[in-house]
């Protein structure tokens, strides 16, 4: 498997499409929030938040108009019993997406978020749900344990739908996008990927997922070992990861981060799945990650080093381990409150409060 | 000073009309989260929130209707030179909470919590602004490092206005409560609250407030330590310590939270210095602790101790240093997400997914 000359020149023009995040925004936004009625830095990471955002919009943040998009896809090592639910809940799951009755739909009502539902290749077409776009790249993967989860013109193809998703969503007006997944098995696939690109046993990085037993765990970790030893050739280079180890959504996302940065939106990253996609993309461009907000840090164990990798810092902490883009949506709340901080409050001027201390 | 006869029957009837939490609604909260569709448990911390709050209501939580009751008054050890910020802040702070600059204000109006500020006793009465209640114990507390802060009567009518407030906004259909504070130096008296409870030197209790330098630091560490051995005697015992270290607003969110508790209204706690009156509550009625969720734990170092000696894990980590309620408002935004995750989502059998995870 080469990585031709067409697909690198593609990945250089998604690299090179990505301005860097603009600092001197970013100090005037700073400066803004000096004024406002309370100690410097006193409201801490929301602040650090709204110079991010600012940094990334290239301007002053309006609210942001936000969109959360979740790509579904199917996993060939779920077949290794990975999973705690067979490979049938993926579809279902979409289904559900497209009916607002899972978690992320709740969570993205309450911040007035878009939810953007993408099929990037279930074991079974979701039917009757015409709200859920389809750009399948297969049923599923191949089992990484057996050889590459995906051909290169598949994984490319994947990010070429996400970037078009995200440059979509920009065209729209959205100024905030949320990066979330679904498929049954697809922890294993980020605990593969973390292994191979940050160079980490399994045992580091691999975790219960949705929750299987001990031996469920022992599955997952063997699962990992042989991917990685099958595909040990394709382990160095993060396109050749994605295609040796991931899925079929984790190439959407990549493609969704890569086209939201180049349009100057900041994405919010969700848990451990997402991270690990956030990781291949920010290896193939690394100006992205400017443009990259940590939503929740998973209990996963794989997280914290992705996280680590990446330089960014989790907004929440909640114990939670769902995905479908639930953490970026509770921290879009957040990113809500930044931006309103900025807005809405007092300058000492304003409220006649003595500044001395600062 | 003695605890008077009157006043520990008036604290042993708060203590009594606290009835334990609801363990059997919990259980039902938690098995009604088991039939969503979501891997159990995978909502970590929301759905641990969904069940408190189900507890203290004795009955399945309704979405929240949410006050935050911030409370202000000056303190006599500001003259040590304690804080960053002219004991006059506190007057104007709470001018610009009653005209909706503060940071408070923004937060609040995010997640729809009305804001119920009250004047606990400033220096200089705040004028011209009748939205403030005026429920003033006097024109700030003695200086701690000479004496007890306040006596006996004025702490226990701090308590006693508080009880009352959180007994109106109950009757006013109010069902989640937030406590915050403003008063400069009241970190400092959080400091010697917590060394004095908790038995920690001031090195472990005492920060930089709202943000004061290496030698206003060294003053505070100084001035908790004469504090509390100008009071030594008043040490061992809440209510004394509330007496001999506490401050007006501090008192007053004692009663807020004990009133709050008796009508079966959980309280979100804010930062450092509403979770050292927190303490002081817990240690006068111990079946509040039920009622009680963290909001966000500050950057000051003796705000992770009180926590522990409370058995509460903080919602947020946010790096947040600046009291009002802001911590516990973007709490409320949690809280509303727990609720509605239990309100709105689909169980695996409405949305046709397979359960076998389970």
């Amino acid at each position: 498997m080469l990585v031709s000359n067409e697909h690198e020149a593609f990945v250089a023009a998604c690299t090179s499409a990505i301005a860097p995040p603009d600092s001197q925004v970013a100090a005037q936004v700073q400066a803004a929030l000096n004024d406002k009625t309370k100690p410097r830095g006193s409201l801490g990471l929301l602040e650090v938040l709204a110079c991010q955002l600012a940094a990334a919009r290239g301007r002053m943040p309006e609210p942001p108009k936000k969109a959360i998009v979740v790509m579904g896809a199917d996993h060939g090592v779920a077949e290794a019993g990975v999973s705690a639910y067979p490979a049938a809940v993926t579809t279902q799951m979409l289904l559900n997406f497209a009916r607002g009755g899972a978690a992320i739909n709740v969570l993205a009502r309450q911040v007035g978020a878009q939810v953007v539902v993408v099929d990037m290749g279930t074991l079974t077409p979701p039917e009757g749900a015409p709200q859920i776009l389809s750009r399948r790249l297969g049923a599923g993967t191949a089992n990484m344990t057996k050889g590459p989860a995906m051909t290169l013109q598949q994984a490319v193809s994947g990010i070429r739908t996400g970037v078009h998703i995200a440059t979509e969503l920009a065209e729209q007006g959205i100024t905030l996008i949320g990066v979330g997944e679904m498929g049954i098995a697809n922890s294993t696939s980020a605990s593969a990927i973390t292994s191979a690109l940050l160079d980490l046993p399994p045992e580091l990085t691999v975790g219960r997922g949705t929750g299987v037993d001990d031996e469920g765990l022992a599955r997952k970790r063997a699962a990992v070992s042989e991917a990685l030893a099958v595909n040990r050739s394709h382990t160095n280079e993060p396109l050749r990861v994605l295609c040796a180890l991931g899925g079929f959504e984790l190439a959407g996302l990549v493609g969704v981060m890569l086209g939201a940065a180049a349009r100057r939106v900041p994405v919010i990253v969700d848990g451990f799945i997402a991270s690990a996609a956030a990781l291949v993309a920010v290896r193939l461009a690394p100006p992205l990650a400017g443009y990259l907000v940590a939503g929740h840090q998973s209990v996963e164990p794989g997280h914290a080093h992705v996280l680590a990798a990446l330089g960014l810092r989790p907004l929440l902490q909640l114990e939670m381990r769902l995905g479908e883009g639930t953490g970026a949506a509770l921290a879009m709340g957040l990113a809500d409150a930044a931006v309103r901080v900025l807005h809405e409050m007092a300058t000492f001027a304003q409220a006649q409060v003595d500044d001395s201390g600062k």
